[in-house]
């Protein structure tokens, strides 16, 4: 017989992205940084003593959570630090999710809150982003409502597309929703500090949303998996004392991780690195006939369309990419069918990419 | 306004052992090994290349997997890594019990278990364990069939008694359990090897066993939090593919791990050691009119009866003892409150220990 619940016994499962086996290949598939992170990583790392493993950990990280306090000028009560970003999902669904009760998001969205949503047996509610924009419909926060939504999960800057919603935007949509609004902030360190972005703000304001940071990305530590949450005392709290796995963290993760947020100036090159890169990188998809959305992260979602180049659909360009050694994000899904998703590598990555890209594009038309 | 949901908002989280400041302090509470780890595990941290947590790790930590298949004569599909012990159980639950199922264990038994079963808005059903023997009440698994338990979860050896549940009284229990069966065996290592327990053999008997593994206390690693489960693969891979955070664990501590336990003999050492200082404190307490029950753990539960020392309740001893700087665990639940549980030390902090009792017992006797 089967113990399976019957919510967990018909879903599917997370699909992570491809981990090539090859260490030649170029890894642009998963959108992480392209650089190492901060030395002081592994100085922590290399002056670690092992025998304090014997001991439990610090239960709640406060040593983590003291220093992201500064960094983002809050108290420490703001802050929870978590497993990754993925850690922060799973616990805001668990502690403010009423299994039955609806989570809402756009489409397309990461796929992970799918997921995360059947394993607490809630319906999604989906809104299509508007076509080429990839902009929310204006009566997004009403349809949410109407829906009876608990908690809005919005990524921001958006992936897959890279779009950025500006911090008025976000908070007139936070305050006219019912429920909770979680914004997934895996990908802000890439957005143009020109732009003045800055959501955390909106904690003070507004007692409905949670702000997700991952460390993932902005600092090079996708293998750590270490994240936070920032949001009123009153919502990290049940997570922090009641939810959250007794020790969530690890010894070793939480000095590494203390060790790269105090780090700022080494992760910020990166991604003044990663930007340069971007701007590049549109440059050259235009000049090849391969439009890139407006992107504020570290990946291009660029359009193969049958029209610019009707021997190639942008699932031929990534398995022949693919059979050259470099890896890009292709999703069937059907209104991201004529797409690639592009993490932004090194200059010579990227070079690499574009050569190949070329080879493909000029034999399928020659 | 609380977001909270309504079993969230009435439950109190789980407290953890006391950890204190002083570093000083003679650490008997909270159940770690007190010797350091295998050399092998301060080998793998120095040799760490800091730059390999820029990518994603292994999602299912698969090296950690086959080399724990082979120590257990299993296939990888029957083993699951997690993030210690806790995240094993709390899968477990979301997995294969519905909030308003019923969960069952035992009365006294790890207190995690209750606040994990109200996370999931699951009742729980203790049946109290017969008093002084620690024994099982013989009905049961018709007691939690009665009650409709979908998962029992069974601490073995016991905590907070250290009372060992035979092999073949497991196999009879599961048998006749409607519901899944945990066996959460956290301090299976310090079992005497001359007894020839080994529940591992029940996964292929019986397909709704689940056995538990931690390498908190056997291995040293408290502080790393890595545990995993062993069942048949039909209750394996939900967890796997579906339940599970999508990179639970951090590449540093798979690399950990898996040194770790591929290094029996250093660890298999601490037992040993332990097992002898657990033979000579039930020696001494018994001395000292402080008889400890029958202990299969790296603890002991001793009683601080008041017809033996009518000037020292249990808490007053503890009291005593913590203002010595040695810590022991003092529960206040009504069949514990003239009890103990004393975790075994190295011989020097066991001394320390005997002497303070000695003299605060002394002193109240005088």
């Amino acid at each position: 017989m089967s113990y399976e619940r019957p919510n967990i016994a018909a879903m599917h499962g997370y699909i992570s992205g491809e981990q090539p086996e090859d260490p030649e290949a170029i890894k642009l598939n998963t959108n992480e940084n392209p650089y190492p992170p901060a030395p002081e990583v592994a100085k922590v790392i290399a002056a670690f003593n092992a025998d304090a493993l014997r001991r439990y950990p610090p239960p709640t990280a406060d040593d983590f959570r003291d220093a992201a306090a500064v960094l983002h000028g809050l108290s420490r009560d703001h802050l929870l630090a978590t497993r990754g970003g993925d850690e922060l999902l799973r616990l805001v669904i668990t502690t403010f999710v009423a299994p039955g009760a609806a989570i809402g998001t756009t489409d397309p969205t990461y796929s992970l809150y799918k997921t995360l949503a059947e394993v607490q047996d809630c319906p999604v509610i989906s809104i299509p982003l508007h076509t080429e924009s990839w902009q929310l419909p204006s009566d997004f926060p009403e349809q949410m409502n109407d829906a009876g939504v608990a908690l809005t999960l919005l990524v921001n800057p958006h992936a897959p597309t890279g779009l950025l919603i500006s911090h008025s935007q976000l908070k007139e949509l936070a305050d006219r929703l019912d429920g909770l609004l979680l914004i997934d902030e895996a990908y802000v360190d890439f957005v143009d500090p020109n732009l003045g972005y800055d959501a955390v703000s909106l904690v003070h304001e507004l007692d409905n949303v949670i702000i997700l940071r991952s460390l993932s990305k902005g600092y090079s530590l996708a293998g750590l998996r270490f994240g936070y949450g920032i949001a009123s005392p009153e919502l990290i709290r049940p997570m922090l004392v009641k939810t959250k796995d007794s020790y969530n963290l690890d010894l070793l993760s939480q000095k590494v991780a203390l060790a790269a947020i105090n780090n700022q100036s080494h992760a910020a090159e990166t991604w003044t690195r990663v930007r340069s890169e971007r701007n590049r990188l549109v440059r050259e998809f235009t000049a090849l006939n391969l439009p890139a959305a407006v992107s504020e992260t570290n990946f291009l979602l660029i359009s193969v369309s049958d029209i610019h180049h009707n021997q190639t659909s942008a699932e031929q360009l990534y398995r022949g990419l693919k059979s050259q050694g470099v890896f890009v994000r292709y999703f069937s899904d059907e209104r991201l069918r004529d797409k690639l998703r592009v993490t932004i590598g090194t200059p010579e990555e990227n070079d690499r990419l574009l050569y190949e890209m070329k080879s493909i594009l000029v034999q399928d038309s020659g």
